[in-house]
Formats: C-alpha cells, structure tokens, sequence
C-alpha cells in the first residue's frame, strides 16, 4: 500500500465531510419520521385500530423499492432498511398499545408470579392497566382472598406442579373467572383445569420466554378448554400485544411439541455435551469458523447459558418425550455400518430420500438461513 | 375493532401522504450518499488505499449515535441501519477493488475449472484481470500447453481426486508457479503437492461456497507448504477481494475439520433423518414455532437443499472423522439410562459441566443469536 499524497488526503477528508453532512439529514429525517408515526399511533389508539397493517406496509417497501431503482440504488437494500424502520415503529406503536386493556377494569391473578415467567405475566398485564394480584406458595393462608372477584387466574409454576397447584386453587374461584394456564404442555394442564373448574378455561402455551421484550409476532398456542367465548378477552390481549396465536387441541400440541421442543432440546444438549467430551479447542475452532458454523455453534452455546432446571423439565415432561428420545439415540445407530464401511453411495441415497421428504422448505430454509448469514457477517 | 370514522380517515391519509414524502427525500440523500462514495472508492483505487477502515467506521456510528440521542431516536437503531448502509458500501467497494490484481499480468491455471468451485475462482481471477486458463478432465492431453508459463496453478476438484491430480500435474508445472489446492482437507494434499512439485506450495482452504457472491469477510485458511515469499501473492489477492486469512498447520487444521465440518453436517443429517423416519408434520410443525426453532429446523432443511456429493466427501474424508463420528453416536447412548430413569437430577449435573466447559462463550452466542431471532421477526 502507498503512502497517500496530500492532495488525495484533502480530498478524502472533504469527501467524508460531505458523507457526514448527509448522514445528519438522514437522522434528522428519520426523527421527523417517528413524530409522524407517533401521531398515527395516537389516533389508531384513539379508534382502537390495529397496529399491523399488512398491506399498507408492502405498498410502502413497493414504492420505496421503485424510488430506489429510479435512483440507481439497490432496491434489496433500501427494502431491507426499511423494514428495519418499520419493525421498529411496530415495536413502538405495539409498545403504545400495550398501555391498552381489552376488557378495562378487570383483575388478574398470576399464581406462580414470583418466578421469572410470572413476573413477565405481573408486567405486561399491569402495564395494561389491569388490577394485578401475584400469588407465591407462601400466599395459600391468603388463598381465598387472592381469588376474590378476579375475571382471570393464569397458573404460572414448573409442569411437575402445574396440575397439583390447579387442583388446588380450583374451589376458590370464582365461577365465571377464566382459569389459564402457561404450561409448555398442555394435555394434563387442560384435563386438570376442566375439572378443578367448572367455568371457562383455556389452555395457553406462549413460545418464548422471559427474556423476550417485544410480543410481536411471537407466537402464543392456544388450546381451547370451556367457554370459547368467556375466553376471548385473553386471546385479544396477547393478539394487541402483536403475539401471532395459534389454535390447536391439546393432543396435537403436545405430538407437535415432542419435537420442537424435546428432541430438539436434547439433541443440541447431545451436541455439546460430546464437544465438552471431547474438549474441543473452542476458541481456536471459533477462528476457523464460516459464519453459518459460528451461529449453529451458537445455537448450542446458548442452550447451556440458559436455566438447566427448565430444560430438565421440558427434556422429561412426559413418558412419550423420553420414549422419543430413546428412539432418536437408536436411530442415530443405524448409521454405525454405513460409517464403518465408508458407504458414500448408501450416504447420498438416504440423503436424497430426506431432501425429497423436506421438500419446497430446503429452498426457503436456504434462502432464510442464507439472509441471517449475511446480517452476521454485517453485524460481527 | 370500530369503524373508522371519515375525519379520522383524512387524518390518516395525511400522515400517511406525509410519512412518504419524508421517506422520498431520505432515498433521495441514500442516493447522493452513494455517489459519495463512489468518489471515495476511485480515490482509494487511484491510491491502493485499503477499502475496510475500521475506525472511520466507528467513528461514523458513533457520531449517528449521539445525533440519534440528540434527535429522540432509540442509538441502537440508528446503529443498525448505518451498519447496513456502511455493509453495503464497503461490498460495493469491494467489488470494485476485486477488479485489481495485486500481481498484474500473471497466468492463473484452475484445474477443475469447469466445476461449480473451480468455476467461481475463474471468475474471481478474470475479474481482477489476470489472464485465466481452465482446464478439466478432457484436457490432459493439452496439459503441457495449459501450464506453459502460468504464475499459479489452483487445485479444485474433489477430495478423493486432488492427490492423483497433483501427483500427475507436478511435471508440467514451471519451476517458479505456485501450486495451490482448496480442498477443505489439508494434510494429505499439501504432502502430495510437495511432493509432486519443487517449487513454492500452499494449502488454502476456502470456508464458503461458491453461493457466495462477496468475499467480505468470509474465512480462507492457509497451510503454508514451500517458500512462502513466493506464494505471499496469492494470500494477499484474496485479502484484496475482503477474505480473512486463518494461518494453520496442516495437521491442527484437519484436527479442526473434523468438529467444524464433519460432525457438525452429520449431527444435522441425522436430525433429518430422524425427522423424516418419524414423518413430523412439518408445515405444522412451523406453525407453531418460534423464530429460533424456525432457524434451527432451517439450518437442518438447508443441509439437505444442498448437494449430497460434497457432504459425501466432507463426512467421509478421512479414517478419522469416520472414527469421530462412531464416536458421537455412541457418546449419545450414555444418555439412554437418564432417559429411562427419569433421572432429571443427573440431567442437571451433566448441563451444569458442560456450561462451565462453555465458558464466556455461551453469553456471547446468547447475545449473537438474539440478535439473529429479532432480525428473523423483522423479515418473515
């Protein structure tokens, strides 16, 4: 590399200089921006509107996306930019919107609101303005006074205690309150509902946890118990937070669940537990790494920074889950042969049988994975 | 939800009409910004400036970012969209700078040139100029007139194949070319091309694909062979094209590959498989998931969406990794007398082991993949 002239460095400088100029008016812009999509807020608050307007925000990226062609720009680029800007001015009007109760006035029991999800629950129902009570064990001498008049009493406790804790409370409540649970299994929760309670009752699973600040488009599984309408209030409350929600039987969310959640679980802690086995030069195979093996390692790090507690319990919810297991540790054997043989053919033959069984969703997965390695790649 | 009254309508209308006109001017600056910068790059080119300037970058941003606290905008949102606009402008540079040989005139034979990869690096070396010669299977019986004089012979053919290639190219190769191969193992093939040719060597290991249509920051490692003053060009090319180099021995390389490729590609095909043996409802399956299940069932789909040739060749590359391999499945079949138990106490000691193994890692990939989950959101 040569030494730079001076003439060049002062061009350089100016150059930047005019860089920066534009930069300002750019922020500037944006800030006037917020102001105009704060006012819409106010008025879409004002006629209880919905925030996520689906169409209005695919005919804005349109025309950005012609303006950027017009002036020579990518339009991929300035699609991208702005559905960052629009993502976060949904955050901040669903944030607004979060102020908002569907049914104004109503009290709320969290039982279990002293554990992390249930202070997430404490929170999120106070900041809509509903009267909130929070239950820990130590309040049962209080149990009946807790339960007076609420409209709705979610169980937030372990799954080893869900059903215990619900047959419990059930004699206090009162008869038209909506009895919920946050279990991320559903049949026994809901079977024990039904019965400790005789009034409307809907089984909830929300998919994320604690650490999760926005409720947009994060989903929230819905079982339905009694009472579907008695119930609906609920529903729309996680809906006006932004949650997607997604109605489906108890029996088919927990098959479903099996997967998602158990195999998936412990196959990452499978993973690790054999790269700790083994200990593998971590932070050198970190230097080595493409940024797609960077983030399925993180994957599997970010399993082991999290509560051993909750995926112990999620791991051995059930006797179907473990049997599910067992199986997944066999069938991983069947490949033994394959390898001691050195049997490439055998290889792209079962290869082949899965990539046809995966159909349309390896192209999409390629094309999403393949969008999430670039923002790596942009970020670190 | 109500009725919208009609002056509430205007109103929105209005904003609206608003929003849009702000939104064109910041295109329009977008616009000029690039130009700016185009000037930039022509200046850095005149001069073999380098393109990636780490601390102009920071200090941009962090400009942004006290601007953005002056103006009432959230930092970190500023910081996300200038880290675009700034990606963007430097891929932009970039592939202006891949336009520039660091050894102008030099002869570049790729052997295998008419593969998938081969057919990648003749484009990158025509582009930056260099007079590029293919050569593939049907053309060993021009292969005196292919190597007469070239300056660099590139290796891009499968594993199992590179040794004989090289062993039955040396002869041909003028004394002073380098001869390179980028298999993604190291130890056999650098032995084989010291072997087979007197003069400089280097092994390179190209960690992506040829999907990849920018370089930036994707990793190459390089196993030094013979005389690396002479072979310093061609690291220094890739370098010019935004790759980072990794310098590894040979052996420490291998021992790497094993974890990074080939465990992890036959831990996510046998995820698959399982999947696929299990018939998961997998359109289902997606509904109900989160944004981080969604990403890791796409990194599973994404495996099979690929060719079963090339991870044919990278699970079976060696005695070794197949041993790894026999190792890993039998590792999981430790965890089948927890399983049957029920034991969750164990499950818990085991977790806790292996999250001290972690380290700080398990923090930073929390951080990392959060980051990924909220960017999932946004777009899909």
């Amino acid at each position: 590399m040569s030494v730079i002239p001076n003439a060049c460095q002062a061009e350089l400088t100016e150059l930047r200089r005019e860089i920066d100029a534009i930069d300002q008016q750019v922020v500037d812009l944006l800030s006037k921006r917020q102001k105009q999509v704060e006012h819409v807020v106010a008025l879409k608050k004002a006629h209880n509107l919905q925030v996520y307007h689906p169409s209005r925000e695919e005919d804005l990226i349109s025309a950005r996306r012609q303006q950027a062609r017009d002036a020579g720009l990518c339009p991929d680029f300035i699609e991208e930019l702005y559905r960052i800007i629009m993502h976060r001015s949904r955050v901040e009007q669903t944030g607004q919107m979060a102020l908002k109760a569907v049914k104004p006035g109503a009290t709320v029991l969290i039982v279990g609101g002293t554990g992390e999800m249930g202070r997430y629950f404490v929170n999120w129902f106070s900041g809509a303005g509903y009267h909130v009570r929070s239950m820990g064990s130590k309040d049962w001498p209080n149990v009946a006074v807790l339960c007076d008049g609420i409209d709705l009493c979610i169980i937030s406790v372990t799954i080893d205690r869900t059903a215990e804790i619900v047959k419990r409370i059930g004699p206090y409540l009162p008869k038209n309150a909506v009895l919920a649970d946050v279990t991320s299994i559903k049949k026994v929760p809901l079977d024990a509902m039904l019965k400790s309670h005789p009034g409307p009752v809907v089984g909830l699973h929300p998919l994320f946890g604690p650490s999760t600040s926005s409720l947009d488009k994060q989903i929230v599984v819905a079982t339905p118990g009694r009472d579907d309408d008695a119930c609906r209030w609920v529903i729309e409350q996680f809906s006006l937070w932004g949650s997607i929600i997604v109605m489906s039987e108890a029996d088919e969310h927990d098959e479903i669940m099996e997967f998602v959640q158990s195999l998936r679980h412990f196959a990452t802690f499978a993973f690790g537990q054999f790269l700790a086995f083994k200990k593998v030069p971590l932070a050198r195979t970190l230097e080595f790494s493409s940024p797609i093996y960077r983030l399925e390692l993180g994957m599997v790090g970010r399993l082991f920074a999290q509560d051993a507690g909750l995926y112990a319990e999620i791991i051995f919810a059930t006797p179907e889950r473990r049997e599910l297991l067992k199986d997944y540790i066999n069938s991983l054997s069947k490949n033994l042969e394959m390898l001691e043989k050195g049997d490439k053919a055998e290889f792209k033959k079962e290869f082949k049988k899965i990539n046809e069984w995966f159909g349309p969703f390896g192209e999409q997965a390629m094309r999403e994975s393949s969008f999430l390695i670039d923002k790596l790649i942009e970020r670190f």
